[in-house]
């Protein structure tokens, strides 16, 4: 499929930014532009992946509208040096910002790093235990099973529980297991992109010296948290707050400087804290999306007022999912349901191609259900409108309707 | 420095994209829309910056009409599932035209993964030596040294060569350094980013199941390789294929699968090369700017034109060093002068500040000396047009002329 054989090359609008300092030519509307070969308008879809995930539509536009020219910078973000001042200033506002939204304590560093949560799954006892050293993992999903799994390499773990067995629809009691009163830190998956489950309150570790680890890639910043009950929270960028490619580290800095001799200098929590996160070519632009979307979180009044916009879209996505007399089914335990990713079977499994394929030409896409788990999963993050998941839930209706 | 109180939040223009496929509306000439608040259109920079630098206009501009909505599909490329059928077209196609372009053999594998150059200086040893196994390293800048001492923590890695002594401006002749018969493997930096010293020719192995390696991160496609003669081609994207945050690795099949047991999963080849390069996320934006940069390389005519215009690039400027009489000099031995990065100083170096800020001043920018050697040091990569190393050379002799 090289360029010149694809029949469509461009999307048919071509937005020009809306802006929002006063001083500029203010445009409120998109210029829209028709494409002559095309007879019909391309529209977005309402994007259900479960990431990489929609983004903010005005995060789009002014990524497109400074995509060429950064500010008059006279150049693209992507060819900026990242030690250049125009890239510090976007790095650094980047995290003063994702401090501001978190409120996450001076004696806690932000690293900006690359290789998905996945590569975390290594350089977390790579930097914070000996190879003997226990630590301890609840298991609540295949990503918490993930990081157990790689941990193995590296220091002493045990899952000290596991919801495998009731095919990850819960989160346990936090009296319902044992931990061990040395391990170096309790890790777990805070929320479970494929199986929904979400903690909504966590455990405190036994050992007094011991720290709490989550990954919270597919909830970050989908609410407030409390980051001091926490060692080490990360989360790569690809659900709620950026592309892919990014991977966002905040971590206790007393927990710094204690990594393996076998320890990549890329895995190396010390190299890129005294580096600023420089050490090495950082994903730029990766970076600056990032900071986009933390700054329209802000401006959208923080992630009190996210998570408010996050609980109302689930709970009518969820409700239509109780309401329907089983025709849709969650499987999973109602305390601890995702906010972001709805898992959902349909009573008649045999309609489920069918509910994908039509809700498809409803311009409603990825609702597949993880390869591993199949049925369906509605991913709304952040950036999923409330009128989306209104839309799904009037197409599950009428679906149900024709069906039932 | 929050959007709102940004005096100037994008370039004065906004371009439409110029197509290709001849079925659709041409727009020949991009329109030029000037801003209301600003007096003077503002103009993109010549920038010679080492890395991230300059991408292709046309490029950048493809990435910049497509960056709200690819072709149709209703979203981002930094939307799309990386499992979608769109991106799975996207990465795909730029692998296809990657091998095209450097004519890969079949039995060599294409990985696009995270984490620069540095990650694979971990990851080389991990994959292909026993701890104790034996390596050669030839040291002919600053990221040869660097490979050299990530190795040491994996294997048994020696320094046969180095040119630290004679402040790396050279490449040793190819019998004047012993080679350890039982080395797994030769490494080289094909192109010192910093020093700008190129190899224009390779040594072989002396051991003859041996391979020789090479980190081509700052001269990758701006020449033909034979790819043959490698065990494993390396590269950062940010230099001459596309943004920071994508690392290309070409591999011969048979040096995968031998990870030592402390590899952690991401740094293993084999985990990469069995899933086509999505075991996790990958950088899926950079991915597409690289294949937008493969598929502009191929309509330029592929690397042999490319590397004509690199040379002519080059000759013009070390022409300008050379016959400056010693006002201008490059320290690199002739023969082996990178077609990529010209370091080069003033014989009054008193002189180099004054030069860097009226060159700014002309929009060239970026020509500051690496922090390590001082200096001034112009990059030159495949998107440097040849109209803007005129426009240095012309500079430097007028700056000479009123200097000397």
């Amino acid at each position: 499929m090289s360029a010149s054989t694809t029949s469509l090359l461009l999307g048919n609008q071509t937005h020009l930014p809306s802006l929002k300092s006063q001083s500029l030519l203010r445009l409120t509307k998109p210029l829209s532009i028709r494409c002559a070969a095309s007879s019909t308008p391309t529209e977005r879809v309402i994007n259900f992946a479960a990431g990489p995930a929609a983004l903010p539509e005005n995060v789009l536009l002014k990524a497109q509208s400074d995509l060429y020219n950064w500010r008059g910078s006279g150049m693209s973000v992507m060819e900026m040096s990242h030690r250049g001042k125009e890239f510090l200033s976007i790095i650094q506002k980047a995290e003063s910002d994702l401090r501001r939204l978190l409120h996450i304590p001076p004696d806690y560093s932000v690293l900006f790093l690359q290789g998905g949560a996945t590569t975390q799954f290594a350089a977390l006892p790579l930097n914070l235990c000996n190879p003997e050293d226990p630590v301890d993992y609840l298991v609540t999903g295949s990503w918490g099973d993930k990081a157990f799994k790689e941990a193995q390499k590296y220091c002493n773990p045990k899952v000290v529980w596991s919801g495998k067995a009731e095919k990850y629809t819960k989160v346990p009691s936090f009296d319902g297991f044992e931990q061990n009163p040395h391990a170096k830190y309790l890790h777990l998956c805070a929320n479970e992109t494929i199986h929904g489950v979400e903690f909504k309150d966590y455990p405190v570790p036994k050992n007094p010296n011991g720290v709490l680890i989550a990954d919270m890639s597919s909830n970050f910043c989908s609410k407030p948290v409390d980051v001091s009950k926490f060692g080490v929270i990360y989360a790569g960028a690809q659900k709620n707050v950026g592309p892919s490619g990014v991977t966002i580290v905040i971590i206790r800095k007393d927990l710094i400087g204690n990594a393996q001799d076998v320890t990549p200098v890329m895995l190396d929590y010390k190299i890129h804290d005294e580096n600023s996160s420089l050490y090495n070519t950082p994903p730029c632009f990766g970076i600056y999306m990032c900071g986009l979307v933390f700054d329209d979180l802000l401006a959208q009044g923080g992630l009190k007022e996210v998570e408010r916009k996050n609980q109302r879209k689930a709970k009518i996505l969820y409700d239509a999912i109780d309401e329907s007399r089983g025709f849709f089914r969650c499987p999973v335990e109602k305390s601890v349901r995702s906010l972001m990713n709805v898992p959902f079977t349909l009573e008649k499994a045999e309609l489920e191609g069918e509910f994908i394929k039509e809700a498809a030409k409803e311009k409603m896409v990825q609702l597949k259900g993880h390869r591993s788990v199949g049925g369906m999963r509605a991913s709304i993050y952040n950036a999923m409108p409330l009128a989306g998941v209104e839309k799904l839930v009037a197409f599950m209706k009428e679906f149900q309707a024709r069906h039932a």
